[in-house]
């Protein structure tokens, strides 16, 4: 099953920076292999499901790891079995209508 | 590591009422074994990382056989490593607050 | 318009305990005459649009007055226009699911 | 206030194609001279909370509009007092970190 995941963590007890914890984040799923888009609030990630949380779980491990002691993440999760669809075809879908006024 | 989600499923193409496909949701969270609180707009689910997430894969997989092509879910995902809390934890810890006023 | 918001301040920068701001959104909800229903990741809200986001911002003028120099806050926000629903009609209708099994 | 917003609206009852809804909100949007990022799953709005929670609130009233009985949206809600901060700083401050390694 393919997934299309928006991804946003908040470190919590470590202060007002996060950018740091999110670099970290963006750097374990671009080693996965995974494609991605980072926004100013969150990241796009396409896959398979199970690699996808794989990568998810990784990032709350990392970020622990790095410190933090508390994670307050939020996920938007799209799946869908009647034809497959990327990060490159929800926007153009949605730039192609935009042209089109 | 330990995880409280809050868990909120939309499947897609399957006309307004949803309310079925979020009940076939609570039967595989709680025949899960998992502690889990319902509420108006999803679920709060506690329990070690592996075992939520492999819920609420099911919980895709199912509402996909049940004949909804498209989902998009939310999911709010807290870990932490100082110390353990539960569901019950963390609403015993705000109703103190505001009891005291 | 009719609104059903679930809502869920992390304040930022003030440490891990966050229960003191999510009981003095509480508060900000019940004193604005708002129908709610809180959970362990949030509380569910429902109202007319502008009051309810009228709320909503109370909660985050209160949160940095307490001293909060950064939220991040998620909403679902639900709307319909074919019916009206209450937060105690959503949950009826999954929990009358459940019971039938 | 100053906002940092990301805003993912999902229609309901009005099958599986979504761009459409989605392109009519860009529009709003982009009429409101809101600084904006689509991505993926959802977009990003900077500017002050009246005018970007208007643009919100005007979003669902089109949507409807247009024909979708319901509408189910979420969105994630940035305030700092700290400082001010842009769709653009936030973008800045992950790439620079990823650059450096």
């Amino acid at each position: 099953m393919k997934v299309i995941v928006d991804f946003c963590v908040v470190p919590l007890g470590v202060g007002l920076s996060v950018s740091k914890y999110v670099a970290a984040c963006e750097s374990i799923i671009r080693d996965a292999g995974l494609k991605s888009m980072l926004h100013a609030y969150g990241t796009n990630i396409e896959g398979e499901w199970d690699e996808v949380f794989a990568v998810v779980k990784r990032c709350h491990e990392k970020i622990h790891a790095m410190g933090a002691p508390r994670i307050s993440t939020t996920l938007r999760v799209g799946t869908r079995v009647d034809r497959e669809q990327s990060i490159k075809d929800k926007l153009d879908s949605v730039n192609a209508k935009l042209v089109k006024g």
